[in-house]
């Protein structure tokens, strides 16, 4: 029997210990506050992050060395800016063959790096023992049992295989891919896309605009991940455009909100106090992929433009008019 | 200065008609009821069609060789199913180097042929004075003046490049291909998986199934397109995803509303009767769409799903365990 360590017990990390519980995995859950652990152990619920959940029987703890211990896979399901530092600590712990799954989702600010790189830097793991799992995967609904699919990316396609097999059910399908830069990539620059679906939402723009901005969105991610070395047929799939859309078109989505106020000619403060003083992510992760593709040397026109409305004060009605007043081009 | 002749003056030849003359191309549109030419020329409306909308100054009439007279584009804007036998007609007023431009989109009933092989055949036309445009262009937001992107799908760059620079404008950015078949294909498959999504939603599914439905539709749209010979990342672009986000998302697709319906547990009997008699393009043409996917042997379990359940009295819970239990595979 598989034996899988959840590492990070936020929204996404519950939901998936489900998934693979569902899958017949035996799983142990690791939560940072005893709290969450012990509401996980005893009653299988975590009203603190995804509340309303019955979760089948599964493990938990606080003591990432007792999650860990015998673990086969370990999923790693920490926010992508603390995936260092927390890697750092667990890795000693790690078996020398557990495969090293990742939620996360990212580049990691200042060096640039993407997820299963911050992962083969601090851990020392072969790239074959690193797999990314991403697609359209909100929490909720999965959570929900509502019929989802993603993607596990790994360089080996059987180790993939075995991740897949860990965590298929009824509900939840997972394809496999060997390309994990394209798997990683989408995720990564997502939130910007759904940034500057909100402004144009908030510009009055109907599913026209955003069905064309969502496009033209992947085109430059598609460039940025050629580039970088991955397969753009990835990109148009689960974890690529996949994901791209469901983190545009869901309302719930923290960036979709944040643009709507500053395409409706709200400022960024007004746009933060109207999203619980939060920064939407996309903010924040626009000036990395812009960072990554000015190394890379790849016009990414969007992102170019969403860093210049939130960072440099352009009007979102300019940043509209250089968009559509670029040389025409083919496609 | 470019003459374009707009041949059907429903909504989206009526919006296309618009941007052609705000690009400054000189433009006579040609309808079949005498009525809707008369408006179109004196108060340059569409009442019928497009209403709301003022036009800039373009020409109309209801007899098609004054329209086609020393047009260097010929745009044709009837319904695909009935191309054939229009075109029959105008071919021989056709000057012998227009561009024929389609701007229907769909699968010949029958014969099973592509618009663009349609056009080849009837008019003789060489490949290279063939063009296609399509995206995600809803006439409304459109003729509103929100942003758009388009293709402009023909061998021949130069000639795609001619169209572009005739239909440019501050608010309409078209983008142009020399992958014609890859520019039919999304726009000819996409109302099946819109009524795929329309059955997810009324079974009560959120966004991430949806956006996975879009992904796996896209996935066997590529297969297909591959096996024609089209480029993958074609179906990526605005003729492929766009124009299935916007269809599969806009509130206003006949497909998602008709899916709805039956996703919801009620009969076809009933969804046609939600959808005002009308039945959705999808339950027509999934049925064009997989014989093609059959005479290519190309997998497309989505559509074959959609069929079934259409066609075949397939319950839609059954469609979904079956599209789940599927073995598991790579992306």
């Amino acid at each position: 029997m598989t034996r899988a360590a959840v590492l990070g017990a936020g929204s996404w990390g519950t939901a998936f210990g489900k998934v693979l519980a569902d899958a017949g995995t035996e799983v142990t859950i690791w939560a940072r506050r005893p709290e969450v652990a012990e509401a996980l152990a005893t009653d299988h619920r975590n009203p603190y992050y995804l509340p309303g959940v019955q979760l089948p029987p599964v493990a938990a703890t606080d003591d990432y060395a007792r999650a860990l211990d015998g673990a086969d896979i370990v999923v790693l399901a920490v926010p992508s800016q603390s995936l260092r530092s927390n890697l750092l600590v667990w890795s000693p712990s790690i078996g020398p063959d557990a495969t090293l799954l990742s939620l996360a989702k990212g580049i990691e600010t200042g060096t640039l790096l993407r997820m299963s790189e911050v992962i083969a830097e601090v851990s020392g793991a072969a790239p074959e023992r690193i797999a990314v799992l991403s697609g359209p995967n909100l929490a909720k609904e999965i959570a929900a049992g509502q019929p989802a699919a993603t993607v596990i990316g790994c360089t080996d396609a059987e180790r993939a295989a075995a991740v897949q097999r860990a965590c298929v059910t009824g509900y939840f399908r997972p394809y496999t891919n060997t390309d994990v830069i394209g798997c990683e990539l989408g995720g990564a620059c997502k939130n910007v896309i759904a940034l500057a679906c909100g402004i144009a939402s908030g510009m009055g723009f109907g599913d026209n605009s955003l069905a064309g901005l969502m496009t033209r969105g992947l085109a430059e991610i598609i460039r940025l991940g050629v580039a970088l070395g991955a397969e753009p047929v990835t990109l148009a799939g689960l974890a690529g455009i996949g994901d791209l859309i469901a983190t545009c078109t869901s309302p719930l989505s923290r960036n979709r909100s944040f643009g709507q106020v500053l395409g409706s000619g709200g400022s960024m403060q007004a746009a933060q106090e109207a999203t619980h003083g939060q920064v939407a992510e996309g903010v924040k992760s626009c000036t990395s992929v812009r960072a990554l593709a000015a190394a890379e040397q790849v016009e990414m026109p969007l992102t170019e433009a969403v860093h210049q409305v939130c960072h440099e004060g352009l009007p979102v009605q300019s940043a509209l008019e250089k968009l559509l007043g670029r040389r025409i081009k083919p496609e």
